[in-house]
Parts: C-alpha cells; sequence; structure tokens
C-alpha cells in the first residue's frame, strides 16, 4: 500500500510498536530470575504470538513454550519450537487429531481437569509411538478451571497412569494473582497426597506475570509460565511488576478530533486497544502526555480526557499504553519492531486468531 | 485442516454461525422500516464486514454503505459496491492518499469536524477530476467527536464550500443511544441556520441500531445508517430493539471443564468474545440454558454461572449470543453461513481488522 517505513513517523495509525531493546531486556530479566529461583521458565507465547519471540525466549534459557491453542501450537513448531505445552483441556475429534499429528513432530504435553478429557486423550493416544504426558489442572483460587481438590487430583492421575498412551506428568495452576502462596499450599498438599499414591509429580506448573519476581516459598512450583513480562502494560504497572520504562509494546494512535478543551478522540477504538481492563479504571493512557487517559471506547473512536490545559491538537500522533497488551496484540496482523525511533523490522503476528 | 462441515455439527469451536434466514429477514424489515419513513437507508458494513451482505443490503434498497476504515471501503470496492460513505476524519498522507484513489473508483463521502481536516481533504482534492463531498459531523449528545454548536457548523461549512475540490454535502451526527430526538432538533436548528447563509444540506445522516425503528419527527433525517441490526445481539435485545428469535449471529462453543456444579468453562474467552459489554452486567448467554450466562472472561476461557440443576457438562456444544456482536465478528477470519443446522457456506470475513 505505502513505502515500508523506515522511522516512526512513516507509520500509519494505528499500528503496534514494540520496543525490541525493551523486549529483549525483559526476556532476559524474567530468565535470570527464573535462574535465580531455580524454576524453569516456560514463556506463554500468547503475549506476542510471534515466533521471532519464541525463538529468543528459548535461546535465552527457557525450557520450551506455552501456548493455549493447537492452531498456536502448529504455527510455533513451523517454526521450529520444539517442547510446547498446552494447558488446555483438549476436546473434540478434531482437536484431538490435530494434536496426535503435533504429537508426532514437537515434545507436547496438555493439561485435564476432567475424566472426559482424559478419557478423548487415552482413546486417541492408544496406539501413539511415545506417550503423551499430561498434567492434571488445579483450581487453586483462580476460579477458572480445575479439579477442586486433591482427591479429586489423585483420581484424574490414577486414570492417567492407567491409560496405555499417556504418561501422568505433574500438576499445573493458574493462580488468582497475588495468591501465589495459596496456590503453592494447595500444590504441595496436592504433590504430598500424589507421592503417597505412587505417583510422582515431575513438573508442578504456574503462571501470571504480576507474581513471577517473588521468592517462591520451598520448592514447590518447578517451572513458571508468565506471558505478559515480554511486554508489559498497565495492569503490569498497577500490580507493581513492571514500571513504564519497561513497557515495550504501545499503540501509535492519531488524534482525530478536538471537539472540547478537555476531549480528544483518538483514531483507536476498542477494534484497536480492545475493551479488556483487567478491572483498571479506564482502558489507557498517553504515554508523555501527564493526565491523558483513554476514558470511553467505541469500535473506532478512543476517547480522551484531557487536562485542560493540554496542546494535544487534530493531527497530533500519540503512543497509547493499554491496560492490557496481550488481546491488543491479536487484533493485529502485523507489528513494528522499533528501536528507538527507527523501524528495524515488521512481522507477520503469525499466531494471531488462532481460534481452534 | 479438516472436511469442510455439512452441519453445525461438524463444526469445531470457537467459531462463528451466521442465521441466514434471519439475517435476511433483518435486512428486508429495516428497509421497509426506512422505506415507511421516508429516510434513506445506508447500512454500515462495521458488523458484518462481509460484501456478501453489503451486497444484499444495496439489492434491497439500501442507497449505499457506510465504512468506517479506508481499508474496509478498498474492500468493499473491490468487490463491486459503488457509493461508500466514511463518517470520519481522514487524516495523513497515507490515509489521504488512499481515499484519492479510491475516489476515483466509487462515490466517496466523508466526514469532518474540524478546519485541520479540511485543510487536509482541500489539499489533497484541490485537482480531482470530480469534487468531494464532505459533512459535517455533530455532537448532539453523543459525546464523541463533533462541532460543539451550529454556529461551529456553519464556519466549517463555509470552509468546504470555499475548497475548490470539496463540496458541502450536509450534517453527520452518531446520536446519543435513546436521544434521537435531542439529535434531530439540533440538526433541524443547524440546517436551518446554514440554509439561512445559503448553504443546503442534500444530506442529514444519522445512526444506531437502537433508535432505528422509532418514528422520526418532522422530516429532519435524510438518511439512516444503522450496523447492528443485521445480526441483532444481547444490547439490542436489552434496548428493546429486538427479540432472541432475531439474532442472528452466536458463537458456537464447546464447554471444557465443569468445576462446580453452578461452573462451567467454555472454550471461547475474551479472543472470541471480546470484552465488550456495552454496559451489560455480564457478557453473554448461552441459547437455550436458561439462567445460564458468561460472567467472567479471560483470553481463552469463558466463566458461565449456571443453575445448580444444569444437566450442562464436558464436551457439550453451546450457542452463545455475545452482547456486542460488531467486535466479535472482528476477531474471526471467517463465518460459518447456516440454514437450520445445515452450514451453507463460509464466508471470509473480508474487511476484518481494516485499522487504517
Amino acid at each position: 500500500m505505502t513505502d515500508r517505513p523506515k522511522t516512526i513517523d512513516e507509520i500509519d495509525t494505528p499500528a503496534v510498536l514494540i520496543d525490541l531493546d525493551r523486549a529483549e531486556k525483559n526476556i532476559a530479566r524474567a530468565q535470570a530470575a527464573a535462574d535465580a529461583a531455580g524454576v524453569k521458565l516456560r514463556p506463554h507465547i500468547k503475549t506476542h504470538k510471534l515466533p521471532f519471540f519464541a525463538k529468543k525466549q528459548v535461546e535465552t534459557g527457557a525450557a520450551g513454550i506455552t501456548c493455549q491453542k493447537i492452531g498456536e501450537a502448529e504455527v510455533m513448531a513451523d517454526a521450529g519450537l520444539t517442547d510446547i505445552f498446552l494447558p488446555y483441556n483438549i476436546l473434540g475429534r478434531q482437536k484431538l487429531e490435530r494434536l496426535k499429528a503435533l504429537h508426532g513432530r514437537v515434545t507436547l504435553s496438555v493439561t485435564a481437569d476432567s475424566a472426559t478429557t482424559i478419557e478423548g486423550l487415552a482413546g486417541t493416544f492408544r496406539d501413539a509411538a511415545h506417550p503423551l504426558k499430561v498434567l492434571i489442572e488445579c483450581d487453586t483460587g483462580g476460579g477458572r478451571c480445575g479439579v477442586q481438590s486433591k482427591e479429586e487430583a489423585l483420581a484424574l492421575a490414577r486414570q492417567i497412569d492407567a491409560a496405555p498412551g499417556l504418561f501422568f506428568g505433574g500438576l499445573m495452576t493458574f493462580p488468582a494473582p497475588g495468591k501465589a502462596a495459596q496456590a503453592e499450599a494447595w500444590l504441595a498438599a496436592t504433590r504430598d497426597l500424589l507421592a503417597a499414591n505412587g505417583l510422582a509429580c515431575e513438573t508442578i506448573t504456574s503462571g501470571g506475570t504480576p507474581d513471577m519476581w517473588r521468592k517462591p516459598e520451598g520448592q514447590v512450583v518447578t517451572e513458571y509460565r508468565p506471558g505478559t513480562y515480554i511486554y508489559m502494560d498497565r495492569y503490569q504497572i498497577a500490580k507493581g511488576a513492571a514500571t513504564l520504562d519497561d513497557c515495550a509494546a504501545t499503540v501509535l494512535a492519531t488524534v482525530v478530533s478536538r471537539p472540547t478543551a478537555t476531549r480528544a478522540i483518538l483514531d483507536a477504538g476498542s477494534k484497536a486497544l480492545t475493551s479488556d481492563t483487567l478491572g483498571l479504571p479506564d482502558y489507557a493512557e498517553l504515554v508523555g502526555e501527564a493526565g491523558a487517559r483513554v476514558i470511553g471506547l467505541s469500535e473506532e473512536h478512543g476517547k480522551v480526557e484531557l487536562p485542560a490545559a493540554s496542546r494535544l491538537k487534530v493531527g497530533d500522533r500519540v503512543r497509547v499504553l493499554p491496560d492490557h497488551i496481550c488481546p491488543v496484540i491479536n487484533l493485529y496482523d502485523q507489528v513494528y519492531l522499533i528501536s528507538g525511533d527507527r523501524v528495524v523490522d515488521i512481522l507477520p503476528v503469525a499466531a494471531r486468531g488462532k481460534l481452534t
């Protein structure tokens, strides 16, 4: 459509900018923290959805990657990633067939929290050349998926252990934010019950960027699956897990209207920023514009509340920091890798929109 | 990846299903209502993003279509649509160049609410073969873009009228929901002031599905730009603009977990349903499952609160009705057209993700 931009000034809006230096710094720091804590790092690619960064994470020391959808894992396997964890209940003929095909190409592991899921996996992998590692998902307080008690975990671990094509791999949780200690106690008690019944947990894996810098008590968790840490966002700042200078991803937008002294409208609405606030009181802030916050979104308009003294005018270009960067990335076919004001590369978001 | 599904049962989840019969009924009913009210209908394609339905809307009597982004208009022009309104402030070199190129192919009109936008258009279209129709966007209470007074509108109309490559085309608004009468009074007063100054409004255009069935007072509005009416959604039901039986678009999802008696987890999270509630208290409902509401979303999980008596089990497939269907469609590369349980066609969402 247009010439390939060489600097930020030449990029049409809205567009996602990824500060490569910051992202690399975030990758290195998380790996160092995991190494210091004695846990494996298995980054969740949901945040970036890019083979480029998945490979960089593994080169920096990650034990493998985490994907949520088979379609994402297929993209990553095609790009050369070899160790992929899918912490999800895989159900249905099509998905099980794709899972089996993928298992023939890379080291794969999955989770289950019901007998039904395990039956599907067991039927599919009955004759597999090598067995599939299956972990049990535990609801340690997050209130999403997962078994509700260690006794339920024991029953499912026995079911996995008895299935010829599967092997029991351990425990997985997505803890409630700020409840990492509670999650660890839950996992330790379950691990101990299983061990007493002859079932060892090779892997105990937890996730979530906000708690990743925390020093774990004891050595319950063996692996950590943070996603957002590579880009960081406003939510992570609110949780104390990042500073503004750590944030690697912003949305470049243009002021298209200045209807009143305290209102600006951006060409970035919910189709460019999502409506996902993770509970924060507004949607985004304008970097370098003190007090400028995105307080309303329609699909193609972002409504900014400005201090009355703001000099922002129609045509000005701004950098927008969203509350939650992960779903934002899923809206873009490509992202601009930048270093300072220079465009280093334009990367297709290869694992975008993989719904199955 | 898999065989092309012949029935809904063969579609992998999550997926968007479009009930063709209902969509066609909605198109016909809206056109009949517009005809009866004596206003032109210019449907907003943001809801479906499909040339297939845009053409059907025009064949049924629409005066043309409305797009929000040049990228959407380019897709529609490529598909044969010939009359496109972009109710947006188009700014920046790249967009203005694309706008000019598109203007050479189809009948185009745009809006402006500032001198800066008009200057950009005037500079670009100075030497155009035929002038560009420019309407003035009016903030009639919606609190988004738009001039704040009829005097501002007059000043901008004069600026447009004086520009060689542009001609003044009238007034445009997106009214606050439920404030159509207020919007009409605003537009009538502005129209009259402009007329008194020798500037006639060829078009006065308003939008929004909730108010489209309302009988307008007087003949202020000449054209209406609803979008959601083709599919309808939970928000439109809440506003009294639709019934459940009018809703043509649902998300097919699978129950992947049943952790407790009153909780089910779907494989449709914010990446499949968006976090956009338009102010409703939850995200979606399960069609045919009384009392089952989606009360929480993470990216790949939808958390459903169920009545304790629910028999929903892991592996069950459900139809989910989202609060706001338009941003949901933008998440999918394709939609399944259905008639009853039969898959009629699979359509790529050609205007999905057009951010510029």
